[in-house]
């Protein structure tokens, strides 16, 4: 075994933006939407030189597939606190993700004014988590890099008994045991199963158009504690929002997605 | 009197991408982000060649004060049903907004798949909303154009009993009475004061780093009614949540946007 986690392998760019999208981090064959954007903003973060996204935007425009990809990134502005870096990443001529984030230092944001309205969601042990059935009929590959261990009333879905509420909660953890930093959060808010899944109109699959992750803090050791919220499916997309408070029960992070249903 | 009304006079771009910041868009000397945004997006509509903007983001560098401005807009990929495009807005050398949007046919996307969670603000009538005191020390330009007519209990902050609850609702019309399109939702869902105003805590004024609407429908004629909360104040920043209610009781819009807290 290599001491490099597995996430950090597979989010590896070179100096000149050229990456690979590795096989195993996808949902029947296309690449896992935080993955890519994980993998990315590894190279914005470089550009920008800040080791934390602070808020990341990124529009999913093609599939990625296993295979070389090119990231280009470059400097909009490098002001004080933040640096605002735009990046492509691309197959050959195929634009697969365009991504606009502002980079920061957390440890130098800490502390200040504060108010939390707000708690982690309320879990059972992980253990009893950890059991639940198997999701989908697709082959989830990512499944075997990371552990989303799920609340057992939110499973419902993967065995025909949706819960009626477009919520699904979990514990988050690498299954090499890999810290959980910033970086890795982008990954985070985007690897649970759909929340609209527990709704009895549930879609097949809810493709990404945008998946925007506000990092607020960097997250204590230990498993995450995420929970998914789906309230406005119409017109064809609905949003998931997500919230991720770490071990120590600091909100580390906020997400929020826009899904394209099938027509 | 022009019958063009005064929000699209301010919002004009030319077809090199030459703009005007106008005066009177403002809040202390500084453009409103919203109206920097709808102005920014008018642009990225006529190069994208779709009606509305069905999710975009933008990242505030510097201050918009009044005066010409360049707004460079280019089409990353035209798809079937987006276009998504980038777009910077700088005066002279000095940047002032970065977006990132995707654009479509709110029309074509209607019906399908609902499912919706949530309802709008209890407001009492607008007439009881409307008589509502100043907001704020500074003079507010911007509050010529709009009406932004608060809910009598979240008015407190501007007569120093803030309610203690981060929340601000009312209605949003235009003074004019021009009617409220897909892009001026990008407007309204940045002009209410903020919500952790009604905080103990509040600070003086909170910068936006980054602002995202979703444009979930356009909105039916007559007054919006809108609803602001901020739910986590920490480490140097906020989140302010929107959603933007037509008058037929249709969620149009959902914003989020991360805040700088003073240090």
């Amino acid at each position: 075994m290599s001491d490099v986690s597995e996430f950090d392998l597979a989010t590896q760019v070179d100096g000149d933006g050229s990456a690979q999208i590795v096989d195993g981090w996808d949902i029947g064959g296309n690449a896992n939407g935080g993955y890519l954007l994980a993998m990315i903003a590894r190279r914005m973060i470089e550009v920008a030189d800040r080791p934390d996204p602070i808020t990341i935007t990124g529009h999913y425009l093609s599939p990625g597939r296993p295979g070389p990809v090119q990231i280009d990134a470059s400097v909009i502005k490098a002001g004080r606190r933040f640096a605002t870096v735009q990046a492509t990443m691309s197959a050959g001529d195929r634009p697969i993700l365009q991504v606009l984030g502002s980079f920061g230092d957390l440890a130098e944001m800490e502390g200040g004014m504060a108010h939390v309205d707000g708690a982690p969601p309320d879990l059972p042990p992980i253990e009893e988590c950890r059991a639940r059935p198997r999701t989908q009929n697709v082959p989830v590959a990512l499944m075997n890099r990371i552990h989303v261990d799920l609340r057992p009333q939110d499973t419902g879905f993967a065995t025909g008994s949706p819960s009626g509420t477009a919520e699904v909660a979990g514990y988050f953890s690498f299954t090499d045991d890999r810290p959980i930093d910033s970086l890795a959060l982008l990954l985070v808010c985007d690897c649970f199963p759909p929340a609209v899944f527990n709704l009895d109109i549930a879609p097949g699959w809810v493709p990404t158009v945008e998946y925007t992750v506000h990092v607020r803090s960097r997250p204590a050791p230990g498993p995450l504690r995420c929970v998914f919220r789906s309230r406005f499916v119409q017109n064809g997309c609905l949003e998931e929002d997500s919230e991720v408070w770490d071990s120590a029960g600091t909100l580390v992070a906020q997400s929020r997605q826009l899904g394209l249903l099938p027509r």
